[in-house]
C-alpha cells in the first residue's frame, strides 16, 4: 500500500503513514507531542491542527468534530478555516488519494509543553543595525617627533574608517587606554555607540564578540534575553521571578512601600538591580560570554518597574492625576545602574505611554508592528495588568485594565503560577460532567493556573455548572457541584488524583467572580477602543494576545468566557512575550528605537475610569460570555442551549 | 599755597599734597603702600611709579635716579617710558605749577604685599556667556485628562522660551523632579547646560543663583575661583596646598608613586578630590553661597595634575615619547568624580598640548588673547615647571623647560615658599655690600622665596659677589663673603635678624647653580623658539610673566640674570595667575572654551631636548646675563664694569 507523506509546520518534520494511523499518532511518531486531554477520543478539543495543503486526502470531517463545534470545545468558524482535530484527522483509505504529501500546522496553543520553547514569541524580522558596532584599527607608534597622545590616535586612525562627527570617550574607556593600546602593540578594537561615543577598547581584534542583553522587567517574572549583536540571533536567557515580590506583588503596594519608608525606594531598586545582575550572569555562563563582552541593554516593563528601576519616585503613578516622571527614553551607563557588564554599556530604557502603559506596551506595539499596518489590529498584553491596545499606522490608542493577578492564579482558591504541577488545560464532559485536565510537566494536580482558570470557567459555563450570570447552578445534582462552608464550589480533581497534601482541586464561587471582574475589564477596555474609534469586530483584521497568559490560553476558551470580541479565532494569534522582543528589536535595530519614541508620544492613552460609558460596558461584560449575546454571533447558537440561558439576563 | 592733585590709578584714589612732601608719602597718604627697602634713600630702586600725565608738574629727574640706572636697580629704558622713583619725585617748588593734577599708576611690582590682591591678575574682559543658564517657568498643574509625565511638562513649558534641540535630563534631575515641581507648586527653575542638558530643577524661582568654579590645580598650589555667572564676577576663592605633595614634591615623583603601588592613582586621585572639596567648602562658605549653585567647574593644571584628577594613568607621561591619554578638553559629571557642587554640575577639563604643556598654559594663551593679537607675544609661566610660550594671531609655538622647582625655593640652602617671613625683595649696596631686604608680611626673616633669590642673585651680580660664571667672587673681602665646609656663600641676613632659631639665612654656590641651570633652561626655550621662528627680540610686542613667581619677581632682576631675553621692561607685563584666568574665562563663556581647543590643537609643541641647538644654548646661557654680552645690549654698560667680567667668560 502506497504511503503519503505528512509534512508539520513550523517544525519541518516528515513522516509516511497509511490509513491506519491518525496525524495525533503520526506527530508523536516525529517527537511532536500534541495536547491529547481526552486521549484521542474526539471529545477534548485540543489537538486541533490546520491542514495547510492535501486536505483531499484526508478522512472527511468527522461525526466527533461536528459535535464539538457544538459544545464550543470547538468551532464551524475554525473548520472552515482548515483546522481539524489531529485524533480525528487520518488518510483517506480510498487508495487513489495515496502517494503524495499532506502539510499540517501545529499551532502553539496544541503543543504539549509550549511554554518551554516560548521565550521568543512571534516576531517580526527586523534588518540588523546595532548602535554598537566594532572597529578593528591598527595605529602608527608613538615616536619623540609624533608624541600625539592615545586618544587622538585612535581617534585619527577611526576617521580613516568613517567620518565620525564627534566621538565622545568614557572615563572608563580613558583609564585603560594607555595599557590597552600597548598591550595590542597598536592594535586595537574600538566600541562605538550611536556613532557618537567609545564604550570600550580591546587590544587585537575582537570584533567577532559583540554581545546585548533585551530585558523585560515584569512585576512578576523578569526575563533577559542575550542577542548576539553580530547576527541579531538569541544565544541565551536568563530569567528569575521579580525579587521586588516580597515588597508586594502587585505594583501598588511596593510603590506604598516606597512612600511609607525612607530606604523603600533605594531598597527595591537594588534587588532588582541585583536580580538583573543575576540574569547576565545566567544568561553569559550559559552561552560562554563574558560580562564585559555586553555592551549595550535595552529595558522594557511597565511604568512601575521602569520608575523602581530608574529609581525615580514613583509615588505619582499612583496618585490621581497619575503623572509619570518622564516618558521618553532614556540612556545611562551601566556602571552607574550598579549593572555589571562592560562598565561603560549603554543602558536605553524604552519609553512609557502613562501611568499605567509603559514601555512594555511600547514593546508590544513595536515588535508586533501594530504601528505599521494599515489594516486594523486589537491586542492585549495580561500580565498582572492588563493593557489593550487598537490602532493601524494611522493611530493608536491604548488603556489599561484593571484585570489583576487573578489570570496568574492569584487570589483563587487554588490558584498557582504557570508552574510544573498546574492543571492547564480542562475539558469537562457535559453529560456526565467528568472533567480531563492536564497539567504541566504532566505531574499531579497541584494547583491552577491563568491558561486552566480560563478553560476551566469556558468549560463550566458550557456544561451548564457556571450559569450566564456566573453562579454556579445549585440545581445541578452531582457530587462535583457542592456547598463549602456556605460557597457553592466545583470541583476540577478529586483528593486521590492530586499531589499529597493537596486535597480536593476546586473553582469557587468566588473564583468566578474574580475571573468575570477580570475579563470584563479586559473586554470592556477593547470595546470602548472600537466604540471611540466608530470600528467594528468584522473591521478588526488581527487580534493578538501578548503576554505568557495569551499564549498559553485556549483561545476558544477565551473567546467563550467573553474576554476579547467575537472575532474569528483565526485572526486571533498569541504573540509570546512581544514585549520582550520589543526590547530586543530596539537593541538590534536603530530605526526600531526611534519607532520606538514614535509609538510613545503618538499612542493615545485612554482613561477608562473617566470614560463615561465604562460602568455600562463593565456591568454587561460581567455576563458569559456577555449580557448582549448579539455580541457574540458566532457563540449564540451554542448559549442558547445552555440551562437556564434566558432567565439568567437579570 | 595752592595744591597739587595727585590721582593714583587704577586704585583710582586722590588727594592734594603740596610741594613738601614726595610721591611715596602721597600714596601712603591714601593708603597705596611701596616697596620702599631704602626706606625713601633713593637706593633701592623699588618704589617706581609712572607718570601718565602732569609730569610737568614734578621735579626734574633726581641725581638719585640716574646713580641707580647705572646700577641696574633702574633703568634709563624706564625713564624714557614715564617711570619715576616714588621717592624722589615730588611736585616742582615754582608756584606756576601749582594746581591742576598729575596721574600716577602704581604698578604691581611696587606695591607691598601685592600677593594679596594678586588672586585674579590682569584679565582681558570677555563677553559674558556662560553655558550655564537659568530659566524660569510656570507648567500647567496635570488632571486626569492631562496627566502627561513631569519631564514633558517642564520641557514643553521651555520650548516656549527657546526652541531647545533635545534635551537631556540627568538622573539626579529626574529622581528630584516629581517631589520639586509639586513643592513649587509647578513653578521652578530650570539649569541648563549647553542647551543641552538639564542639570537641575529648582522649586520657585532661583534664577537670581548660580555660580560657577575655576580652578587651577598647580603642583604646589591649589585654587578655587568661585564667580557669579550672573555677571561674571569674582565673589570669593579657596585655596590650599596641593595634597599630593606627601607623595611628592614633584609632578615625576608623584606618577612614579602611582607605577609603584598598585592602588596608588587611586589614592592620589581622591587626596586631590578630597582637595577640591575643601577649597569649595571654603570658598562657598566666604561667600555664603550654597555647594549645590555650584552649577559647573573648569579645570587647568599640567598635563600630570590633569591625568591625576582625571584618574588616567600617567604612567606614559614620564616615558620615553611622553605621551598623554589624551588631548582635548573633557566634560563629565561633579558627582561622578566626587566633588560636592549640584550632583550633576558639568565638570569641564580644559585640553592640554602635549605630556609637559597641560591645560594651565592653554589656560595663559588663552586669557592673555595671545592667539588673538597680531604682533608676536613671548610668555613665561614658571611654576614647579616652566612653559615658554611664542605667537600670535598666526601660530604658537610651546616648549617646556624643566626650570625645576628651584624658583619655589626649593632645594635652596635657605629656600622657602612664599610665605610669611619669606625674604622676596633684596637690594645690596655695591661698595658696602649692605644688605636691604623686605618679607612677606614684613617678619623676621625665615628663609628666601623665588622672588627673592632672582632678587638676591642680580643684586649678588651687580654687586660683583657672583661673577659671569656664577661663580661667587672669592676675592671679596667681606664678613658676607665667607667658606662654608669647602663652599662659598653670601650672608643675606645675620643670625641676630632672622627668626628665632634660623641662624644667618645664606644664597651659597650651590644656590647660585640651581638659578643658573634654572634661567638657563627658561632662556634657551625662548630663544630656541624664536629661532626656529627666525624673529628678533625687537620683534616681540609683548612679554607676559604669568603665575606667581611672574608676578612678584622683579623683572629688571630677572633680566639681568638673563631669565628672558633683552626686551625693553616697559614691554614685560606681570599677568598673575594667567592659568586660573583662563580657566575663569572658560567658565563664563562658551566662544572662550571653544577657543581653547583650537589652541590645544593649533599649539605646536616643541620637544627641546632634541633640538640640536639645545645644547650650546643652555650652556651659554649658564653665564650672567649670557655669555654673548651683545644679546643683551641694554646691560652691557653696566656689566663691563663690573669686577673679573672679561677673564670669566671660559
Ligand atoms: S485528543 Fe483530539 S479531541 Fe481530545
Ligand atoms: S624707596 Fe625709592 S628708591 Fe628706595
Amino acid at each position: 500500500m502506497e504511503k503519503t507523506k505528512i509534512v508539520f509546520l513550523p517544525d519541518g518534520k516528515s513522516t509516511e503513514i497509511d490509513s491506519e494511523i491518525n496525524l495525533l499518532e503520526a506527530a508523536k511518531k516525529v517527537g511532536i507531542r500534541l495536547e491529547s486531554l481526552c486521549g484521542g477520543k474526539g471529545t477534548c478539543g485540543k489537538c486541533r491542527i490546520i491542514v495547510e495543503s492535501g486536505a483531499e486526502k484526508l478522512n472527511p470531517i468527522t461525526k466527533e468534530e461536528l459535535n464539538l463545534t457544538k459544545t464550543g470545545k470547538f468551532s464551524q468558524d475554525l473548520l472552515d478555516r482548515g483546522y481539524r482535530l489531529a485524533c480525528m484527522a487520518k488518510l483517506e483509505k480510498d487508495k487513489t488519494a495515496a502517494g503524495g504529501q499532506v502539510v499540517i500546522t501545529v499551532p502553539l496553543e496544541s503543543r504539549l509543553g509550549a511554554q518551554k520553547i516560548l521565550v521568543e514569541g512571534l516576531e517580526k524580522k527586523v534588518p540588523l543595525n546595532p548602535l554598537v558596532n566594532k572597529y578593528f584599527v591598527e595605529l602608527p607608534q608613538p615616536t619623540l617627533s609624533d608624541a600625539g597622545p592615545d586618544l587622538e590616535r585612535v581617534l585619527n586612525s577611526l576617521k580613516r574608517i568613517k567620518n565620525f562627527d564627534d566621538l565622545e570617550a568614557g572615563h572608563g574607556v580613558l583609564s585603560q587606554l594607555p595599557e590597552v593600546l600597548r598591550k595590542g602593540n597598536w592594535k586595537c578594537t574600538v566600541t562605538i555607540w550611536n556613532d557618537r561615543k567609545i564604550i570600550s577598547v580591546e587590544p587585537g581584534d575582537t570584533s567577532s564578540r559583540k554581545y546585548g542583553l533585551a530585558v523585560d522587567i515584569g512585576t512578576t517574572t523578569v526575563v533577559g534575553y542575550l542577542i548576539d549583536l553580530n547576527n541579531g540571533e538569541l544565544v541565551s536567557v536568563g530569567s528569575l521571578l521579580n525579587p521586588q515580590i516580597p515588597y508586594g506583588e502587585d505594583v501598588i503596594t511596593r510603590i506604598t512601600y516606597c512612600m511609607q519608608n525612607p530606604d523603600g525606594l533605594e531598597r527595591i531598586n537594588r534587588v532588582i538591580i541585583n536580580g538583573l545582575n543575576e540574569i547576565i550572569e545566567e544568561a553569559c555562563s550559559k552561552a560562554n560570554v563574558k560580562r564585559e563582552e555586553i555592551y549595550e541593554i535595552t529595558i522594557v516593563g511597565n511604568t512601575a518597574m521602569h520608575h523602581l528601576f530608574l529609581k525615580l519616585n514613583p509615588k505619582f503613578l499612583a496618585l490621581s492625576p497619575f503623572t509619570p516622571v518622564l516618558r521618553r527614553g532614556i540612556d545611562l551607563k551601566a556602571n552607574e545602574l550598579g549593572l555589571k557588564t562592560n562598565p561603560e554599556a549603554n543602558v536605553h530604557v524604552l519609553p512609557v505611554i502613562a501611568s499605567f502603559v509603559g514601555a512594555d506596551t511600547v514593546g508590544v506595539i513595536l515588535s508586533t508592528d501594530i504601528y505599521r499596518e494599515p489594516e486594523l489590529t486589537l491586542a492585549t498584553d495580561i500580565g498582572t495588568n492588563g493593557e489593550i491596545m487598537l490602532g493601524n499606522q494611522e493611530s493608536i490608542e491604548v488603556c489599561s485594565a484593571a484585570a489583576g493577578p487573578a489570570f496568574e492564579g492569584a487570589h483563587l482558591a487554588h490558584g498557582m503560577r504557570g508552574e510544573p504541577g498546574a492543571i492547564e488545560k480542562v475539558s469537562i464532559d457535559p453529560e456526565t460532567l467528568d472533567v480531563e485536565y492536564s497539567t504541566i510537566d504532566n505531574l499531579p494536580p497541584k494547583g491552577i493556573c491563568g491558561s486552566g482558570i480560563v478553560d476551566a470557567i469556558a468549560q463550566m459555563f458550557m456544561a451548564g455548572v457556571v450559569l450566564r450570570n456566573g453562579n454556579i447552578n445549585p440545581e445541578i445534582k452531582s457530587p462535583r457541584v457542592r456547598r463549602n462552608k456556605n460557597m457553592l464550589e466545583f470541583v476540577l480533581a478529586w483528593e486521590n488524583e492530586t499531589e499529597k497534601g493537596i486535597g480536593d482541586i476546586v473553582v469557587n464561587q468566588r473564583d468566578v467572580r474574580e475571573i468575570q471582574l477580570a475579563k470584563a475589564a479586559i473586554y470592556s477596555g477593547a470595546k470602548i477602543l472600537m466604540e471611540r474609534r466608530n470600528v467594528r469586530e468584522g473591521d478588526i483584521k488581527r487580534v493578538y494576545l501578548a503576554g505568557a497568559f495569551g499564549t498559553y490560553i485556549d483561545k476558544l476558551s477565551a473567546k467563550v468566557i467573553g474576554l476579547y470580541p467575537d472575532i474569528p479565532l483565526d485572526k486571533v494569534k498569541s504573540v509570546g512575550n512581544a514585549a520582550g522582543m520589543g526590547a530586543k528589536q530596539a537593541l538590534i535595530s536603530k530605526e526600531k528605537r526611534l519607532d520606538a519614541e514614535e509609538i510613545a508620544k503618538k499612542t493615545k492613552y485612554l482613561e477608562l475610569t473617566i470614560a463615561p460609558e465604562f460602568k455600562d460596558e463593565f456591568i454587561s461584560a460581567m455576563y458569559f460570555p456577555h449580557a448582549k449575546i448579539d455580541r457574540f454571533p458566532s457563540l449564540r447558537k451554542m448559549c442558547e442551549k445552555l440551562p437556564g440561558w434566558s432567565e439568567t439576563l437579570k
